[in-house]
């Protein structure tokens, strides 16, 4: 590939930097085109989609010009953790780390100035909703809200996700999309001319969570390499520890350790994943042996809700593995303790005040990543 | 009238420009007047108002400088589309035309910054509230949002709807308000100091729906005299078809299909109204033959809702008028196929992609549509 | 206390003023310090919490320079109108009016631009949502909406209330919290390192509500001391009164009438406590000789909620006392007719036009007093 060529590619990217401006050159083919460009661009029929998600990838673009190393990327949606190498982690994070200063100054951000958030909840997530709005309104943009969207919806009046889709993107600039069915998020992005963020789809995807936590283990830790993280409670049911497991075999040396009830373990598709590539990991039962050694305690909540019931067994089950005053006692001085809340009392209150207690820091970082995404899917880098 | 007190009526048109200065001036009055001007704005006991919702017509400024031309009137509410005669419609499409292109850019607009607008919806209609709020965000504008506005009037508590006007128009500048009972809104700007706009009122009328549908038909076809127009589907409960009716009956040799099953035909009183204002129409069961000789085919959902629990009945209606391949097979090379959305079958997914697919370009001017209005109620021209 | 730490002082209420700026100090602290400043702010043993809820007090700070006279104090949260004494009520009511200058001005106001106001209702009051959001625009601020805090909270799936403000207010610059539970807003308030304005939780406390009913009185009468007032209707169950009443004992020479039916009667708390505070007050079932006396009549709603089955002994009790054109007929000319809002019947339609009937323009004044409270909170003087 040729100098000119890359140059070619390089505008592209450009071009695609400004998803608005992109929407208003499609405003003349909307409808008359049976393809869209971003039809192609989700590969429904993957579990695990590769790069194709990404539309300008670093080893497109061949020059190597150091104003843009490690942020030759552009991202078109956010959909799944398992579209990001870890390159773009690492570019990702830089962008969050800038927001933190925004979000600190006293100063207000106009970054998203003039830019429009459509958050179209099919269910309510209260705190995932607060965090995305928090992150447009600090970057200066505006949000429309709607948590009822199942009423304008297939499940009121039959309508298809497609159609609400073609409808609110009419609206907006980028729509952040909670839904109750897996796949949703990658249906929203393939019909929209806009960038779509996945803020969780049913038991399936919530890639800024999984981003957030290892954005969090990177800042408390200072590294993703060569680190020890133990991952308890709810390992059967917790889409969140198994995004973040998938999100460390990124990494190199990083040994797992996984503690949990019996009868919510972590599965066999997590734990063969991860010995095909190459992550050391082991089941145990001794939460403090485990704490001791370990650079991350990720504990988790037992969910009620998958017991139906069996009460007697979630009783058994929550009260298993607690991090408590105790645990405390055996763990690192640089170790820290994550979760991704609500919490019931697998944490105990008196564990807060002690410094390695990063699980409310965790839940800010989710502010500086949505933010950081927010930006570089409206405006780029 | 002399041109002296012509153009003090102009001046007078120039300080209700601005209802916010308005309501100020009204503040102290507020409660000390038995009977507001606005009071006399709508006569509730006649169906069709007409021209006294305008408070500055054409007729009664006399000037004819150029630069006010067309544009002599002043809305101060927005409540059902027979306030509006072809002039108006006219001059408000221009601003339309001018909020296509302000949206497109790529620089905030600020012509409705400092405003804010309360979205009242006493039932939820998620896609119309979206493109309000959008429209409103848009020009730099604020929105104030409830859908849950029956929870603080009389279903809730016993308070009167003109008591919660009272209320909300201290809070806001501008009222948009969707309603379960035909009559509301009229009743709410006859009690309002501050422009209401008709979002839905029950069974009555969606004024802004019916103005971005001829918007429509004039933006595609590129005129409304002369054209001819299939009404398709359930045309005895939609509420939007007959609305457009009555609006194409200010245009000159318009002819109106009505194409429907016969559980749901179109009612007398629209046919009775079409001929004593001279508008052709047919009826007709064979909708490949009258697509063949349309510019417009208008076609609805049969609502479901309608029939109880004779889904026998409904099963049959909704498979009768299909718009598929088939049909555009047989449509001009210029006609376009319109629906308020949302749609179940009654279109098939396989037609979105055909140039002449307008719907979806229907629902984006529904945003320019809404802005034109917001901007004229609340800075004027 | 020397010049030298009264300024030290000074320093410090000067750094109390941007709370935002301190929260970003705080951030690093956060989870490490066991016992925040904030916590031992409120005394969650106390019904009446004196003046430890201000952090800095005139007392405080000894210098006696005029542009800081009367407005020495800091607020950090707006708990329980029993935190204010007559001084503090006199400045915030010269913010106020500076405040209805400003929304009534058509310039935007920014000064509260950049800051982001989280309304957070565990139950859902329209009424004042709206009114704080619209506080909270008209001064250039921005809001994050949730009005079902109970689905995030340990209704839900077990987060204690602490948690959730945690959460929060990294996401914001000041919490509106309205909860069902009493004392809620007291242990937010002691949580959080942001500002927390108690809009109503359950029986207990509704702040801001006292002060808008004592700034009507003083902008409709012309001052507090020496005044005559008539609380009328269901005075054993309703918040209002019964804060008014308080607030009022901080006034001279002020008598007040109970009038109610025996079954709403005022409680003995409020008597006591008004006469071991030197006000005089008494009970009368005649209503008519009672308001051809005072200053103003403040007509409440009997609540049919708090009857339970009983609805003979609430229809026997509304409609005992109710404010009509007789009752105006012996009202001084310049007396006033308040209520809290909404109404049924127990106000006439036919009193709105009188220029005595003030509970619109109380309601407004609602607006003026939570944007002087957002502005005092996050930006100071």
């Amino acid at each position: 590939m040729s100098i000119t060529s890359s140059l070619t590619s390089a505008t592209l990217c450009r071009s695609l930097v400004s998803p608005k401006a992109l929407a208003c050159s499609n405003e003349f083919q909307s409808n008359h085109l049976s393809s869209p460009k971003k039809n192609a661009t989700w590969n429904l029929t993957r579990k695990i989609t590769p790069v194709q998600g990404i539309r300008c990838q670093a080893m497109q673009v061949e020059t190597k010009e150091p104003f843009t190393a490690g942020k030759k990327f552009q991202l078109s949606d956010v959909i799944e953790g398992q579209q990001f190498d870890r390159e773009m982690l690492s570019a990702i994070f830089d962008v969050a780390r800038e927001m933190e200063k925004i979000e600190k100054s006293s100063s207000q951000s106009e970054i998203l100035k003039g830019y429009l958030m459509a958050t179209l909840f099919y269910e309510p997530s209260t705190r995932t909703r607060l965090s995305f709005e928090s992150a447009m309104k600090r970057l200066g943009g505006e949000v429309l809200t709607t948590e009822n969207a199942r009423e304008f919806s297939s499940a009121a009046k039959g309508e298809t996700l497609e159609d609400t889709i073609r409808t609110v993107e009419g609206y907006s600039d980028i729509i952040v999309m909670r839904h109750f069915e897996s796949g949703a998020a990658k249906r929203a992005a393939a019909t929209a001319n806009i960038p779509v963020i996945n803020a969780g789809d049913g038991p399936g995807e919530h890639p800024t969570q999984a981003l957030l936590d290892v954005y969090t283990i990177q800042s408390e830790i200072g590294k993703l390499d060569g680190i020890s993280v133990a991952l308890v409670g709810d390992l059967a049911n917790g889409r969140t520890v198994r995004s973040l497991a998938y999100l460390l075999a990124k990494f190199k040396d990083v040994k797992i350790y996984f503690v949990s009830p019996e009868i919510v373990k972590m599965k066999d598709d997590i734990k063969d994943y991860l010995t095909s590539n190459g992550v050391e990991w082991e089941e145990s039962s001794d939460l403090m042996e485990v704490a001791s050694k370990c650079d991350v305690v990720y504990q988790t909540r037992i969910q009620r809700e998958r017991f139906g019931e069996r009460l007697d067994l979630y009783e058994a089950a929550r009260g298993k593995y607690i991090v408590d005053k105790a645990l405390l006692g055996v763990m690192q001085k640089d170790a820290v303790i994550m979760h991704p809340l609500p919490r019931l009392d697998e944490i105990t209150a008196d564990v807060d005040a002690d410094p390695r207690a990063a699980y409310f820091r965790q839940a800010k970082n989710g502010l500086f990543i949505r933010m950081a995404l927010l930006k570089l899917l409206l405006v780029g880098w």
